[in-house]
């Protein structure tokens, strides 16, 4: 990782050189100028012009070389071919920090290196710029208003985007760097770099690639750890997102359920849209966490009420039925219509009393009976449509700001109002308004999500191991070795070898064991009754295939058995990754699985097992026995154990793993090495 | 139906009585009067307080007697056990028409009667309003713009909602109805009124209820074929807002699986938010439906092309590559390192030209290649970035609108402006724009499912049928006679039926038919091989079980069987319902089923199959052959007529039917009565 220091110059430089600095708004050269000497009273700010005319009324510089001092940044905004001299230049003058806006640079490898050659750094190419609000730093295109979101993006673009749909929530910006090419600082180091950022508290993470996923992991889980998580928007879901990423940035897009994967791990959570990812940064910059998933619903609408507790329902919240007593309590502030249970009907009694909403939520965030509070509906529009209640909604305001400060669980509001008053002085005062209530209730649900997974430590447990041989008895092996369980089984290479099967209790199975598709070839004889029906069942099949590991087993013929799999792999981007998913191959339709970074442990694993849509086959389906669920965590365990600690394993999958009431056995089992690849 | 001539008092009154006028803001008597007096110039308006004090600088009258002529509508807007009387005095005087704002209107059933017996018409009560913008008629709270919006709800705040956040997008209101408790007038009145009315050309429709909904489909069809679709907002799609709507206003919410059918067979589309709605509705008022789901993503920075192609990804809506020669053409007019096969990113192209936007938008609407464009980006921004570039883009605002609306397929904006003057043009000229990205998808998403649905006529098939007994064999019987194919049986009553089994191809299965859970009291008996094992199977079955219909029937013993399950039943508010879906147990947890209203004819059938998850199932999966899915369709067709026909079938279910690929076969089937419900 990138010395921290060596940022110094990107945040807040002593001096600053624009070159190609321009009087013409329709550049990039006159945002760059105009932003940077609207910091002249922090630092030195030069106007470079090849040219030398005067640009916003100042004199330039026509050279680097001419400059008075040596600029601590460079901005470079030069036509592609002018970049390498200007470096160049820039290098022998002292200069080791480069803002690079310019975009299509020629060899780019060559002029990465020279950086590294001068122990210098740059930011770029292909940058939109910079910005630092604490040391009023302005280089780049756009405007933004100071704040806790810091944005670091790899599309300049939707960085922006992102700043401008913030300050319409009234969220400001503390730092924004559009990271381009990142061929020297990249967005990890940027974002290591803002861990202890006094003026920082969400991250907005904008990324195409994840070269250097498995690093970014622990950066992004020192931020959390830190309380700034950090909300990544990315690419990759589509065919069309791909195709487009390649030939943006030539980036690889990742598998979107790696990198949420990778989110939980590092204690951030992935939004699909740049008004996704405000509307949770708006909520994460002003209140606490919702600790659990349960949420009262609060309106003057029963309509609107109804709405919010579908959305609701749909983000995957619930909206609890409240205990007689709270309901007893609400009653006292509302008329005998008012609605108690959840989702709670106020039937009129705002517009009589608008004290009711703050004392409402007060009573609601104080119970112990929901995480949250989604307040939908007209506050927020009373002093627009009647001037004469405009300081009691005020008031009302400051309460509902004031209660949402002093409780463990967040409180979220919905007006009607996109802009009033009222609407703002919340939002000033830390309450999280929204003028849509699906957006409120996302971002509870994007908050509750970063409550559930805070990010965790990947300790590569244990020892290396490797596989002794190929084929399905090593696999067996290996894996029994790390308590995985398989039938009782013996390995037969001749017909001689049949006779240790002996001891194993019928039905039995046979198999080809060095096949990986065995059902494919029949390579697999199934239940078979005696030691002459094994006989013949051998000779029979090694008829067909000829020498190799044969493999005979005790048939699994337990009742109640569910069919699940197991598998691990080595992500490109993100590294070693286990998998639970149901076995069955029609499921295989429903793409029901889960995936986390590996290793995971017993806990990780339950969650992953709970997380499945199959879930209600394994605790007891249809009058069913319940079967061993922590079985079938503990192999999940063992798997992702074994490819976190073997970089010699690419790729294992146990399947089908045969779950019951008294255990997991897994009767299949594959894995790969770099070694032997599959073909 | 309601006489639409009846409603002539609602829209434009010749004149009206506000009673319960006040001066006081705070109360809706005042904005009643005050929303009255606003078309005092289209219409006599009468402000009536019983204390006669002034309202508004204008003088009152105490009574509805006092007044100089019979107002053709009343406004009631006075305490609960004051509008009886005032009904009564009102009717005494003529008035024919009331539109009641009153909540919690005692004997409601009473006073609807009392109307009902004058031939008088009520909207509400619990009403919160009505608004007329051809008739300048504004008799509600809040604020309203006309336009082509017509807007129904059964919750007043919600309609008022939506009538705010439509105005954001530039889009009026034609006509407001908050309908309230509905126990003269019903929002089907309402809509059915709306179905020739010029000046509308969408419709919101809020609805918590849908107790006439067999009788609401045919008026959203009517509205449909009228050009004026609905876009439907309701409730109930969680435990939450099902508790609320019933505590509300008493409605049992629906069933939202049905609701969407119905919306399919009525040419509507149901949304879930408020925000959702006016987003649809704002691109329906402008553009034609896209005539298919392939969209060309157009952007000026990679980062949101991906993202918006990610997000019509998500919203099932197509990215495709576009061909060489289309590709050639788009290229002339961006620079070498534009991204062309779609998502198109400009690649700085827009900077230099703004011209460049339109000639995409031009080129891609006039291919064949794309049913829509989604431009998204930084269009919109630059005049206020830049004042000299305003001109420039004012000309581009134009020429979209005059592209957008000289094609078949629609065009949608994003632009990261909210609501420059470059985006209001655009908007005025009727091109649909929008802050987030994810709205003009969805937007998109919701036209062309408009398309793919725009509504079908539920022609009751055939004769009626009824059921001849009770049972399997009955249903068998009743199901063979409409074409659904059986494996060839035999109905055994007693030992001696046995004999005309011989002419069965054995296996056979033996069936205690009678039985509704068969397998569960061991009532089936699989595989018999011969006629002596059956007569074994009778007599052991027999026993066990005694005397009933038992059938014999040839054991389905095809390769490549998918199993499935038709079903239909009659929908509490809407009627008859077909219902299909995966027969396999597990699928059963992923809710894997497509429902629609019954009948169905072949190809609505063939849709429902190809919209199932399990769908590649029945195409040849993993190198199996393909399945009769004519077959399959055909069952759908049958048992959709069969209920649609048959008032005295409540429900049947054929499950599992098997599928080959020689044709179906259903082996279990189970019709319902209602003289004989399940216990």
């Amino acid at each position: 990782m990138f010395d921290r220091r060596s940022l110094n110059a990107f945040r807040d430089p002593a001096s600053v050189a624009v070159v190609g600095a321009s009087g013409d708004p329709a550049k990039w050269g006159h945002w760059l100028a105009r932003g940077a000497r609207a910091g002249g009273h922090r630092r030195r700010v030069y106007l470079v012009n090849r040219s030398g005319a005067d640009v916003l009324g100042e004199a330039t510089y026509r050279s680097i070389e001419e400059l008075p001092e040596t600029p601590e940044l460079v901005v470079v905004c030069v036509p592609p071919t002018a970049v390498r001299p200007l470096v160049e230049e820039s290098l022998a003058r002292g200069t080791r920090a480069f803002l690079v806006i310019t975009a299509g640079v020629p060899d780019l490898d060559g002029l990465t290196s020279l950086l590294v050659e001068h122990d210098a750094h740059m930011v770029g190419p292909n940058s939109l710029g910079l910005y630092d609000a604490a040391a009023e730093l302005r280089l780049a295109w756009g405007h933004f208003t100071p704040g806790p979101l810091a944005i670091v993006s790899q599309s300049g673009q939707l960085g922006s985007e992102i700043a401008n749909l913030a300050v319409r929530l009234g969220l400001g910006v503390s730092r924004f760097v559009s990271v381009g090419n990142q061929t020297s600082i990249t967005a990890r180091d940027l974002l290591d770099d803002l861990v202890d950022d006094p003026d920082t508290s969400v991250v907005a993470l904008y990324l195409e690639g994840f070269a250097d996923g498995a690093e970014l992991v622990p950066v992004l889980r020192a931020l959390a750890e830190a309380g700034k998580p950090t909300i990544l928007l990315t690419t990759g879901a589509s065919a069309g997102s791909q195709r487009l990423a390649r030939s943006h940035t030539g980036s690889m897009t990742p598998t979107l359920d790696v990198v949420d994967a990778a989110c939980r791990a590092g204690g951030a959570v992935r939004v699909s849209t740049p008004l996704e990812l405000v509307n949770l940064a708006s909520l994460l910059v002003s209140a606490p966490r919702p600790p659990g998933r349960r949420v009262a619903v609060v309106s003057d609408s029963g309509g609107q009420g109804g709405i919010a507790a579908d959305v609701a329902a749909a983000r995957g919240l619930e909206v609890p039925v409240l205990t007689d007593d709270l309901q007893a309590r609400l009653a006292a502030s509302l008329p005998a219509a008012a609605a108690l249970a959840n989702p709670i009907d106020l039937a009129g009694a705002g517009e009589a009393d608008m004290g009711v909403y703050a004392e409402l939520c007060r009573i609601l965030l104080r119970s112990d009976e929901v995480d949250a509070v989604v307040l939908s509906g007209y506050l927020g529009c009373y002093g627009e449509d009647n001037p004469a209640t405009r300081e009691a909604e005020f008031d009302v305001a400051d309460r509902l700001a004031e209660i949402a400060r002093g409780h463990g669980a967040p409180l979220v509001v919905h007006s009607m109002s996109d802009d009033s008053e009222a609407v703002r002085r919340m939002r000033e005062h830390g309450v999280a308004v929204y003028p849509a209530v699906e957006h409120a209730i996302a971002a509870l649900a994007g908050a509750a999500a970063l409550h559930e997974s805070p990010g965790r430590e990947l300790k590569v447990p244990g020892e290396e191991r490797t596989l002794a041989g190929i084929g399905y008895w090593a696999a067996r092996e290996l894996l029994g070795g790390l308590g995985v369980a398989f039938p009782a089984g013996r390995l037969v290479r001749d017909r001689a070898g049949l006779e240790a099967c002996a001891a194993l209790a019928v039905p039995v199975v046979l198999k080809a064991a060095w096949l990986e598709h065995k059902s494919e070839h029949q390579g697999v004889a199934l239940g078979i009754g005696s030691m002459d029906e094994l006989a013949t069942a051998y000779d029979e099949m090694h008829d067909r295939l000829g020498d190799g590991e044969y493999v005979v087993e005790e048939q699994d013929a337990r009742p109640n058995v569910v069919e699940m799999l197991v598998g691990a792999r080595r992500d490109r981007d993100f590294g070693p990754v286990v998998v639970v998913g149901s076995g069955g191959t029609e499921a295989e339709l429903y793409r029901d699985v889960r995936i986390e970074l590996a290793p995971v442990d017993q806990e990780t694993a339950r969650r992953m097992i709970d997380d499945l849509r199959c879930r209600p086959l394994l605790s007891g389906w249809r009058g069913r026995p319940a079967v061993d669920v922590g079985a079938l965590a503990a192999m999940i365990v063992a798997a992702s154990e074994l490819i976190a600690a073997s970089p010699s394993i690419s790729d294992l999958e146990i399947n089908p793993v045969r779950v019951a009431p008294d255990g997991a056995l897994a009767v299949d089992a594959l894995v790969i090495t770099k070694e032997n690849p599959l073909v």
